[in-house]
């Protein structure tokens, strides 16, 4: 029997936007459905609050500092090892059906004279997948970005103009047929004006399922990655009309955070997006689409599982469903993501194994602490593989699901450089110098930021993160154990990439005598006596 | 008129035993010529004091932690840019004429679909380098290691045996006319067996000259790598008893040192080579014939300065004469190297600039802290690049050469990994937790041991480096601040080699809205008032 992985991911869903995480509105009964049959992992973390980086840490299983790939549009450097070069030697097809917002380091690939075109510079170029389709989305106006296979779809079926993406699935008309684009928040509510089977998160779908129906007799790992529901926020019907203000979550902010703010804070503040968002009509007409577009892509859920059930491919077929990263619709005065609020960087993380041994488990809420980095290791475990912990920072789920107790994670991480950030330049003029660094123990959110104090949350007295306490003298011991903390993970080695803890034990942690190499020995007898213990000794 | 660099590396040389660094006795002429035209940076430090890590970064102009191979036999991994790739796109041949103890990434290269015997495989496989004559050096009977290019030139010249490297350049021979092993102290002091024009020095300055005369009209990096002074310890005659022990250096031990000493130390006091280099007579037997290589070397020295002279390169050619780590001989009650005494982790670093932009420096002695990784940058300017800062970690030495005053640096790092030592592993089982990392400020020599107390040495009170006081509470404070400066370092990104800062700040850096992607905007009228502001400042 074959193995398979369906590895679904959604952009920008915030990990309390699903029924199973306890929306009270929100209608999303096949992910539930997922949810009753595997383990949700209900504290997952990504490692990094933004698409391109946090991307790379699911593809590489490695974290941003690692990868190198500190924000979007950052060539992920060529020999990173990507999800494909640990599944293929496996026997596995690692298959992109989506979005992967990854780009190549072409620079790199013609330094080692590496060719996009031809059967391995493809994958190095595409992020160590096989493409079945790669759709990034998000399609500007005349931006200078890859063909979008979608756009080409869209254009087949006779939806005109230059770029169908935007002028059909993404913006509704008006009444004298005018474009009304989905890229301005008040036309959210609009029914975006292309067929609901048309739209992206179907025609996404439609694209996994034919490669599933052409692969069913071998192993494979199916990123099905949707682009939604990330902004342009807009939905065709019936799901436009789905959700009103009061289905939304209440706003989750406090006058007191706008109150002598963190610098870093203040320059999220002042952004476009956050005004816009801190507006209760932008939230009440944007939020109901985001969640029409999540129901939407609930019911293509349904679609794969029935797809998987009547094909006989369910028992053999782990799925995972999660995100990249989460949006902040308002909270704290912000919209979009890039900050460490769990609004932000707290993901949904559901996975289903179909194995007998993950039986006990099923139903199970894990409170844990995850990051998305520990996929790619349950994943080459799933296939049989040892996991190259040398390569690979995360841990593999799959004890957990299978109830093995194993030791918890003591903390999580997860990073952001705004260097990219003209809002926020004004806090580091150095390039160099524009990181942030999360890292959350289970209570404390402790965040880094280069050149200026930290910042601080406790959970546990302020589960809401309304309350910055990095500046309180009181707290002063907890930050100092924080820092250790986070000094303990920023010594770890993480470029040792190219050889095993087991080749070293094994092969290198020898006497240099068992070489050849007979260091210290002054005469004859005392190299005979080395060799005559060595003969006892073997 | 071409431009070309003449990087000299010798291997265990110590900062101390030259003329020109203070020795009483040995002769090195033609070094301390160098010294005399250029300048000697006094203070310079490897990244590891040990061959392979240390090269590797000699190379990639990056620290042990950032390119990942952390000791000897561990491949550096495919991608990571080297000298070559930094030169070669400024139209310079880099090129090998000696040793680099480089493990080539096989199965990086194998999954990039890199063939090693073409053009550009050939040099990821040889660290970037067009190898001329490559000689790693030590060639132990029956390893399986690269054919030796050395030994297939000595059995052409008729040296027979299976092995002439061990039985004719690194033996001497008994009145019986059998083989003295090199390997063994007590021979030291034999002359070796070898004509001193075949043996190791001379050889390889011999074919450097070879390809100097072949590219006389051409812009070149010559990295001309001496295996020696390095084990096994044994020189032709004259060098052979050029030295007796009146001329060694005083060994600089306490016996206060092996009281109670750090389990780090400890260990390595147990070691078998510092056991010999504990005793008196290994120390006077061993010593000369080093200090004899040495000279072999300078007067090898000599021939290459003649040669650019005679030949017209010398004003075009800019000279680096330095060495990969040092050797403890007997300080400390330690052999070999690997831990950061000055005898160990400090080199000589004598750089002759033929610009006359550096006339006026010429016989200075500069005391600031540099690091090995200095010299990437310094050649990379010293062509006309661009240094690339996202990538190369040291700062070029050009402004220091030609008299500038820069800001000094204000610690430098080594770095070591212990995971291959049988003899350290009781400090820990655990593979990738063998880190130890010193941080140097001038006066604090301060190493991190993970999983064991730091040490500390105070080199103003304490030049000689005999009292470890890393368990001294009177120190807390200052450990406190070297605990913070390693922190400020470990912090630093690393990998993001990609993207250059100029790409971030004048590509990346830009309103989202710039490219299209429209977030924030409520209403075409604040799509069209953003539009306004920008067209009027643009």
């Amino acid at each position: 029997m074959p193995r398979k992985v369906l590895f679904i991911m959604c952009d920008q869903l915030r990990f309390d936007y699903l029924g199973c995480s306890g929306h009270p509105s929100i209608r999303t009964p096949n992910i539930d459905a997922l949810a009753a049959r595997g383990v949700r992992f209900d504290r997952t973390y990504v490692q990094s609050p933004i698409c391109g980086p946090s991307r790379m840490s699911f593809y590489t299983g490695r974290y941003v500092r690692s990868h190198g790939s500190l924000w979007n549009e950052h060539p992920l450097r060529v020999g990173e090892m990507t999800l494909g070069d640990h599944l293929r030697p496996l026997g596995v097809r690692t298959v992109l059906c989506g979005k992967t917002h990854m780009t190549a380091d072409a620079e790199g690939m013609a330094r080692l004279g590496i060719d996009a075109s031809t059967g391995i510079g493809a994958l190095v170029a595409e992020c160590g997948f096989e493409v079945w389709d790669r759709n990034d989305g998000v399609v500007p106006d005349g931006a200078k970005k890859q063909p979008s296979h979608y756009n080409k779809h869209l254009s087949a079926l006779g939806y005109d103009g230059p770029n169908p993406w935007h002028q059909w699935a993404n913006s509704g008309r008006g009444n004298d047929g005018e474009i009304l684009s989905g890229w301005l928040l008040k036309h959210a509510s609009e029914p975006a004006a292309v067929a609901e089977e048309d739209s992206e998160s179907p025609y996404t779908t439609t694209r996994a399922i034919e490669f599933m129906e052409t692969a069913r007799d071998e192993n494979w790992c199916l990123h099905l990655s949707f682009i939604k529901p990330h902004w342009p926020y807009i939905v065709p019907p019936p799901y436009h009309d789905m959700y009103g203000p009061d289905d939304i979550l209440p706003v989750n902010r406090s006058q007191a955070e706008r109150i002598d703010p963190h610098p870093l804070l203040a320059g999220y503040f002042n952004h476009r997006y956050s005004h816009a968002f801190s507006r209760d009509d932008v939230r009440e007409t944007v939020i109901p689409a985001y969640m029409g577009l999540i129901t939407q892509i609930d019911d293509q859920i349904g679609r794969l599982v029935d797809y998987l059930e009547k094909s006989g491919q369910a028992k053999e077929t782990l799925i995972v469903f999660t995100s990249d990263h989460g949006d902040y619709l308002g909270d704290h005065w912000l919209g979009e993501k890039e900050l460490f609020h769990d609004a932000s960087s707290r993901i949904p993380m559901i996975v289903v194994d179909p194995s007998p041994e993950a039986d006990t488990t099923r139903g199970q809420v894990n409170t844990g602490l995850i990051e998305a980095i520990d996929l790619a290791p349950t994943f080459v475990e799933f296939f049989g593989g040892q996991v190259p912990d040398h390569v690979l920072e995360g841990r593999s789920l799959l004890p957990a699901l299978h109830g093995k107790s194993v030791p918890e994670r003591t903390f999580v991480v997860s990073e952001y450089d705004y260097s990219a950030r003209p809002h926020l330049r004004h806090l580091s003029p150095d390039t160099k110098n524009c990181n942030l660094t999360m890292i959350f123990d289970g209570r404390w959110k402790f965040i880094w930021v280069e050149g200026h104090r930290p910042m601080l949350y406790d959970l546990l007295s302020d589960p809401k993160e309304l309350t910055d306490i990095g500046a309180s003298e009181a707290h002063a011991d907890e930050i100092e154990r924080l820092k250790e903390l986070m000094f303990a993970w920023a010594r770890r080695q993480h470029n040792r990439v190219a050889i095993s803890d087991e080749e070293i034990d094994t092969v290198l942690c020898r006497d240099d005598a068992d070489f050849g190499v007979y260091l210290g020995f002054w005469s004859e007898e005392d190299l005979q006596a080395w060799q005559s213990r060595k003969d006892r000794k073997d």
